[in-house]
C-alpha cells in the first residue's frame, strides 16, 4: 500500500450488499506486511459453481496451476487469498504450499480440496510458508460473515493505493440477484490480465459451464483490455462464483450461457468487470491520468485491438500524456510499430473532440488552445481512425510518470 | 541535445581518418535548433555504391519512402540529413520537400536525383520547409572536405547527449580500406531500428548488391538487437556507402558478399555496427546503466531473441536495474509473458556471474552481498537459460529512470 492515494481513486465506495451463500473473513497473518490484513477467506455454500480465467504467462504461479486443475470440477467451497508473497517461481515448495493450504481450507469447511481455490500476490520467488497462515483458516471459516466485501478488497492489496469493489443488482427471472466483485492490481498489469486478482460472486443459480462462458465472454473488452505497463504477471486470476442461493427466492436455474433470461445479468456482469478493470487502471502505479484508446476503421477487431494496445503501451505516448502534451506524432509512431495494416495517408487522430491529424497530416484547423486545455483533464481519450475497414476496439491505460519509476526502482534505496 | 551528458558516454573519441571519395559539410540552417549545426551533407565520388535498411514502421517518414525508392539504383552522390524535424506524417507536403531537397542536392553535385539519399530526424507531423535549407546545399557541396566525421555526427543529434562515431581500418586484398560510421539516437529506439540514423562509408570497392547483403547480414545482431523503450520510429535509416576509391590502391573489386576476401572486412563492419548500436543504447534517454540480456537454451534463435527483447523491454525489469535491485522475479515474469516456449521448472537466471535462480526456484546458495555489489556497476549482464534447446540471442538496452520520464514528459511544463 502506498502512502499517497491515487488522485483517480473513487470519491466514495458503493455500499456492498451481502451475496447470499457467501461469507467473508480476513486476518493479519504477518506474511510480509505489518499492521494490516493480508489473508482473505471467502466461504461458499455447498453447491457453488466456479469459473475462472488466468494469466497466459508461460511461467504461472503455483496457485494458478492449482486453480486451473480444480476448475475442471466446477465447484467451490472456499477461496483463500494472501498478499505479500506470490508463491510464484517457488518450485516444488510452492506446490507443497498450495496443497497444505488447500488441505487446511477443505478441513475448515468440511469440503474437498478440489473445491478450494487459491491466489497469492506479492513478491515472486520467495518461498511462501503455508505454516504462517493455514492454521488460521478453521477459525476464519467459523467467524466468516456476509457483507465484508470492502474488508476483502483491502486484504488483497499490494501496491494498490485504494481497495476496489463493485456491485450490481439485477433481475433474473422473477428474483433479484446480486453480483459483487473485488479486485487488486496496480503494476505488472497488461493483457492478458496482469498482476491482477479479481473475485466476483453472485447468488444467481448458474451452472459452472455457463458461468465459465459468461466470464470468458466478458473479459475481452474489460480485464483483457487494460494495461498499465505491458508487463504480464505470473499470477493473474479472475474468478466468478455462483452460489445459487437466489433459487430459494425464485430465480430460475440457468444451464446455458445463451439462455435469453440472462440478458440483464450479462450486462450487469460486464459492467462489474469493466468497473473493476478501470479501477485497476486508475490505480496504475504512479498514475495521474486515465487514458482511453479507441481505434476504429481497422481491417478487423483483432487488428484494432493490437494497434490500440501498441498505443496504450508506448512509453512515449504515456509520458506525453503525463506531460499534458497532445503529442499525436507519437501516436502515429505507435500505430506504425504495431505491425498491423495501416495506411499513413488515411490516418486521423483525435484527442477528445480535437482532431489533430487527418489524411496523413496535421489538421490545419485544430485549436492548440482547446487541445491544451483538454490535456489538463484527468481522463484523456485518444481516438485513431485507420480508414481501412470496420474493425474497432477500445483499451484503457494510465500515464507514465516519474512516480512509476520511483515505485518500481527506488524501493531498495 | 541535453545539458547533461550520459554517464555512459565514451571517455574519448577515436581519431576519424578520411574515407577516400567522401567529403563532408555541415551547416546551421536554423530548422529548429539555434546556435548549433542541424544540416549534414555527405558528398560521394561518382560511382559510389549504396545500401540501406529502414524502419519497418507502417507509417514511415517521407525521406524513408524516398530512400527506399532510390536504393533500387544502387548509386549515391549525396546524402543530406537534417535534425530538428522528421518530415514524418507530413503528407503531400512531405513528399514535395524530399523532391525539392533532392533536386537541389543533385544540382549541387551534378548528379541525378536518383543518386541522392535523405534523412530527417526530430519532431513528427510538422511540415518541413525545404526552402529553409535547400539553397545551402550548393555551397556545402563546394566546401565539403574529408575527415569531418565528428562534425557530421554532431549535426544529426536530437536528444542525444554525445556524438557517436566509430572507425575501423582493415585489409582488403593487398590494400588497406577504411570503414567510418556515425549514428544518432536516444529515444524511440527499438527493433527494428528506432529513431536511429546511422551512416557508414568505406572506400572499399564493393558493388551495391554485395553491399546490401553485408549490411542486411550485420544488422540482426547489432542495430536490430538494441532497444531503449520499445518504441519504433517512423524514420530509422541505416545506410552504407562504398566509394570504391581504394581500388586505385589495389583493393580488389568485390561483386559478391560471399567473396572469401571479405572476411576481415565483414568482421570490421560488424564491429562498427555493434559499436554504434551500443553507443545509442548508452545514450538512451535517462540511461544510467547499460543492460545486456542473453537468452540461451531456447527452442530456436528467433525464440531466444523474442524472450530477450521481452526482458529488455519490460518496464519492471528496467526500473529494477535503475534501482540496483537484482529482481529476478521480474525476469521470470518477462520470460513468461513473451509467449515463447518456456518451462518454468527448468529456468536458470544469472545477474553477472551470480546465479539467482535454478530449476524453477531461487538458488539457495546465491550471495546477496555479491549480487548487490554487482548491481552497482554501470554495465549489467542478465542471462537466462531456458534448458529447452540450443537457441540463443543477445540484445542490449538501458535502465528506465525518472530522467526518461522527465525528458519525454516534462518538455512542455
Amino acid at each position: 500500500m502506498s502512502a499517497t492515494v491515487s488522485p483517480l481513486a473513487p470519491k466514495k465506495y458503493p455500499k456492498m450488499p451481502a451475496v447470499d451463500g457467501v461469507r467473508i473473513a480476513t486476518a493479519e497473518a504477518g506474511i510480509k506486511y505489518r499492521d494490516r490484513t493480508d489473508l482473505l477467506a471467502m466461504v461458499f455454500d455447498a453447491g457453488t459453481a466456479a469459473a475462472g480465467v488466468f494469466t497466459r504467462s508461460k511461467c504461472p504461479s503455483a496457485p494458478v496451476d492449482f486453480c486451473r486443475q480444480n476448475l475442471a470440477g466446477g465447484k467451490a467451497r472456499m477461496l483463500v487469498v494472501n498478499s505479500g508473497n506470490a508463491n510464484a517461481f517457488t518450485g516444488k515448495k510452492g506446490r507443497e504450499t498450495t496443497r497444505m493450504t488447500a488441505d487446511a481450507a477443505a478441513r475448515a469447511v468440511g469440503g474437498a480440496t478440489g473445491e478450494v481455490f487459491l491466489a497469492s500476490t506479492g513478491v515472486i520467488g520467495e518461498p511462501l510458508d503455508a505454516g504462517r497462515f493455514s492454521h488460521l483458516l478453521a477459525g476464519m471459516a467459523k467467524e466468516a460473515a456476509p457483507g465484508r466485501w470492502l474488508d476483502a478488497a483491502r486484504a488483497i492489496m499490494t501496491t494498490d493505493t485504494y481497495p476496489k469493489v463493485a456491485t450490481a443488482t439485477v433481475r433474473l427471472g422473477d428474483a433479484e440477484v446480486t453480483i459483487n466483485g473485488i479486485a487488486k492490481g496496480a503494476g505488472m498489469i497488461a493483457p492478458d490480465m496482469a498482476t491482477m486478482l479479481s473475485f466476483i460472486a453472485t447468488d444467481a443459480p448458474i451452472a459452472a459451464p455457463a458461468l465459465q462462458a459468461l466470464l470468458a465472454g466478458g473479459v475481452g473488452s474489460t480485464f483483457n483490455a487494460v494495461t498499465v505497463d505491458s508487463d504480464t504477471s505470473t499470477s493473474d486470476t479472475l474468478m466468478l462464483f455462483a452460489t445459487g442461493a437466489a433459487a430459494k427466492r425464485g430465480a430460475p436455474a440457468i444451464a446455458d450461457a445463451a439462455d435469453p433470461r440472462l440478458g440483464q445479468f450479462k450486462r450487469a456482469l460486464n459492467r462489474v468487470l469493466k468497473n473493476l478493470a478501470l479501477q485497476v487502471v486508475r490505480d496504475g502505479e504512479g498514475a495521474r491520468k486515465q487514458v482511453e484508446v479507441t481505434v476504429t476503421g481497422a481491417k478487423s477487431a483483432r487488428s484494432a485491438k493490437r494497434i490500440a494496445l501498441s498505443i496504450a503501451n508506448s512509453p512515449l505516448v504515456k509520458t506525453a500524456v503525463a506531460g499534458e502534451d497532445a503529442n499525436w506524432g507519437r501516436v502515429v509512431m505507435a500505430v506504425g510499430k504495431a505491425g498491423e495494416p495501416a495506411d499513413r495517408d488515411r490516418l486521423a487522430i483525435w484527442f477528445g473532440d480535437n482532431r489533430l491529424a487527418v489524411d496523413g497530416e496535421r489538421d490545419s484547423s485544430y485549436s492548440e488552445a482547446e487541445t491544451s486545455a483538454y490535456m489538463k483533464r484527468d481522463e484523456i481519450a485518444i481516438r485513431v481512425d485507420l480508414g481501412l475497414g470496420r474493425g474497432k476496439a477500445t483499451v484503457w491505460t494510465c500515464d507514465l510518470t516519474k512516480e512509476y519509476v520511483a515505485i518500481n526502482g527506488d524501493y531498495r534505496s
